[in-house]
């Protein structure tokens, strides 16, 4: 048993038994390159992302939407590959592969039996170290991102929540749409986003991480000979880029009400204020807190919006974390005439916890729903090699099961209702779409602040 | 090894050895309660599913939605649980649980910890035989019925989809949507659900699935205890309902063209014919087909709608059987000055499939990619759950991976030639949702048509 354990940046060679069965192993290259596995007996398939800390969150004025635009790029061809060929590769062992594009990194990943790990680190070696950018396809993709805007576009759901970050995070730069806009497509050009993968895909940069079927010897020789083989110089020591700090960011909101008016049946409602920051040793808290507010079917938001008064499908709530700085956001989709009263009733819910606190059994409830979720996650080997990379990127150290749950034990019931008490006294931001009129929620949002 | 397993209504005990180490087993109770389970060596965690072969295809007018509105009243509270109960129980050890309604059967399920499993079995139990249907929980319900027709509603892809299979089918009831429609949840009556429940959820309607860390003896004697309780009488002698049986229906296809104007920025378009049954000898062979035309990044819609033309983000095609009907089908969503062009595109690819057949490569790819992805899938144990499900419900009959590879191999590029020829000749169907005009692809379908 370790607990937690701390990935220092200079260390070279690191392993050890995470909770359970399964091996965690470290390795950083000379130059720079880390390496990450967890070897779950018994596994049969594996998870591997090869991932960069950089987001969209990093991006500079004139480049919106870029790093986006070279995850899609990276499909498209190297020296060795062409788009179809990269596509083949993956398609004729069934394996999925796919990428994400996240505000403060990006990942792309597979999904393959053990036998195909070999073929899974050439292709994905390759498409991060050797890609053409090549002009044309760079102008067909160009295209496909403005049709996946326009399908965000089309998602009201999806366009509230852009508007929400933008309204809660303000001019921070975590504010900002992940894949720009169709305006910073159109203006993007080949010579900036090229710009962005030779400052980006360094090997300082890479993060390798896998989970499952693997042996961490195997895997480190694979990956070291292609990325030799590709041509990046190992031999040139670099230390590894270090993982974002976090020092707390100056928010200022933006507008406290955002309405995007639209002719739909349901009005798609995002409430919220400023949160945590993702290595904020309050998350086990705010994680106990929004299991009991808006976190399962017997949360008090579901209970009291969808259960008693009907009033909704989906209502939920969520605490997303980044390196300086954090959210809390409650959601709802209802009758646009309603939409007054369901903004009302999860603020007073909000304001209810602040006072009234959470009771002995929600805590324990939220407990046991915080570890079973956990350890019904781990039979995923996407799971633990997501675990992975964000252990090393933003979180600095590994925390096994135990571990969590030691800390989850910790949290009290006094614990919540203080954090609630400060997530109710901040500066409260409502994004809406649909067929709502301008002053919908005056009223209830000067209630609220009185 | 035993390849494929049929399962007789009427053999109270089968057991077998599926590929791999898994085993299978098999009871038929005398009241007609079926119970399979699938033994996976290593799981800690288990998939557990209550399922009855009905769905809303089996609902006569009037009664629109009610196999859909009974399956939301279900989590709404028993004789001896509160709604908030059925929740706490599966929220409180960090399970999933949920249900689906779909044309052909409808299903409740749960993922849990492996000591979970009697709690499991019992609020399940408890939900399939002892629901109170309580007429204030009826209304409180039809609101939130409404609000997810509403939400379906305002997602153009989901729109689409509905008018799509109201196209294909014409008047056969596998046309109608799952959910019923505003109006008939408007109107839906206590008096009509709660006979649908009385009908239909009963002994030899129930087949209860659990794959992953399962003992059989031991789940039979919970679930037989469980159902006693609840005073289900399980000495009554009654034959299982029997499988549904596969005879094609005459299908006549309703409006060739659906366009449902809308002011957004992609149009949705599907594009299709009828397809196979669900236990078509040739549903394997459809499989191939699926791969090369529509199935994946190296797939030739994928290929020369995006990866050539940048025309769409998401485009793929698919192939749903049911026992008596099926489909084919193509999505794009592109912008709407491109959508005949797509539609073009699209029919263009399946007269090529048509008339100049697969390559070898495309053949191979494909087997590697159908087989390479079932065994992926199993290592999920709600997969495994779902395929005893189809298998007791749909099929008859248990195909193991070995025996489902034996049978994949027996495919032939003129096999998948003839079956494309086939779809080819079939009446086209377009349901599209945007920005369209009337006449969008009127040039196109009567080119298609020559």
């Amino acid at each position: 048993m370790n607990g937690a354990v701390e990935f220092p940046l200079d260390l070279a060679e690191l392993s050890f038994r995470a909770a359970g069965e399964s091996l965690v192993r470290r390795s950083v290259l000379p130059s720079g390159v880390r390496i990450l596995s967890e070897h779950v007996p018994g596994s049969r398939s594996l998870t591997i992302g090869y991932w960069v800390a950089v987001g969209s969150r990093d991006e500079q004025p004139g480049h919106f939407g870029s790093t986006h635009f070279l995850e899609h790029l990276l499909f498209k061809g190297t020296q060795k590959r062409t788009a179809l060929d990269i596509a083949v590769a993956f398609d004729s062992v069934g394996g999925e592969h796919n990428a994400m594009t996240a505000k403060e990194y990006t990942c792309y990943y597979a999904k393959v039996q053990d036998r195909d790990l070999s073929m899974a680190v050439e292709v994905l070696t390759d498409m991060i170290t050797s890609s053409l950018l090549d002009p044309v396809e760079f102008e067909n993709e160009r295209g496909v991102i403005l049709e996946e805007l326009a399908m965000a576009d089309d998602d009201p759901a999806d366009v509230a929540n852009e508007r929400f970050f933008e309204a809660v995070m303000g001019a921070h730069p975590l504010g900002r749409p992940i894949g720009g806009s169709p305006e910073t497509i159109q203006a993007a050009t080949r010579a900036a986003v090229w710009e962005h993968y030779r400052a980006n895909y360094r090997p300082q940069d890479l993060v390798v991480t896998v989970a499952g079927a693997v042996d961490h010897d195997v895997l480190v020789a694979a990956v070291t000979r292609a990325l030799a083989l590709a041509g990046w110089d190992l031999g040139q020591y670099a230390a590894p880029v270090a993982r974002r700090t976090g020092h707390p960011a100056q928010i200022s909101q933006g507008d406290p009400v955002t309405i995007v008016r639209r002719p739909l049946e349901q009005a798609n409602l995002l409430v919220g204020v400023p949160g945590l920051l993702a290595a904020d040793d309050r998350r086990v808290t705010m994680s106990v807190l929004n299991s009991i507010f808006g976190g399962g079917m017997s949360s008090r938001l579901f209970q009291e919006v969808r259960e008693k008064r009907g009033l909704a499908y989906s209502v939920y709530s969520f605490a997303p974390g980044f390196s300086d700085a954090g959210l809390f956001g409650m959601y709802a989709g209802c009758t646009p005439a309603k939409a007054g009263q369901v903004v009302e009733l999860m603020l007073s819910e909000l304001n209810r916890l602040a006072e009234g606190g959470v009771t002995a059994d929600e805590m324990k409830r939220a407990s046991g729903q915080l570890s079973g979720a956990s350890a019904l996650a781990l039979e995923d080997s996407d799971t633990r090699m997501s675990r992975l990379g964000r252990s090393e990127i933003t979180l600095g150290e590994f925390v096994d099961l135990d571990e969590a749950l030691r800390r989850l034990a910790l949290v009290t019931a006094e614990d919540v209702r203080r954090l609630a008490a400060e997530l109710a006294a901040g500066p409260i931001s409502v994004a809406a779409v649909g067929a709502l009129d301008d002053d919908v929620f005056t009223s209830v949002l000067s209630a609220a602040r009185r």
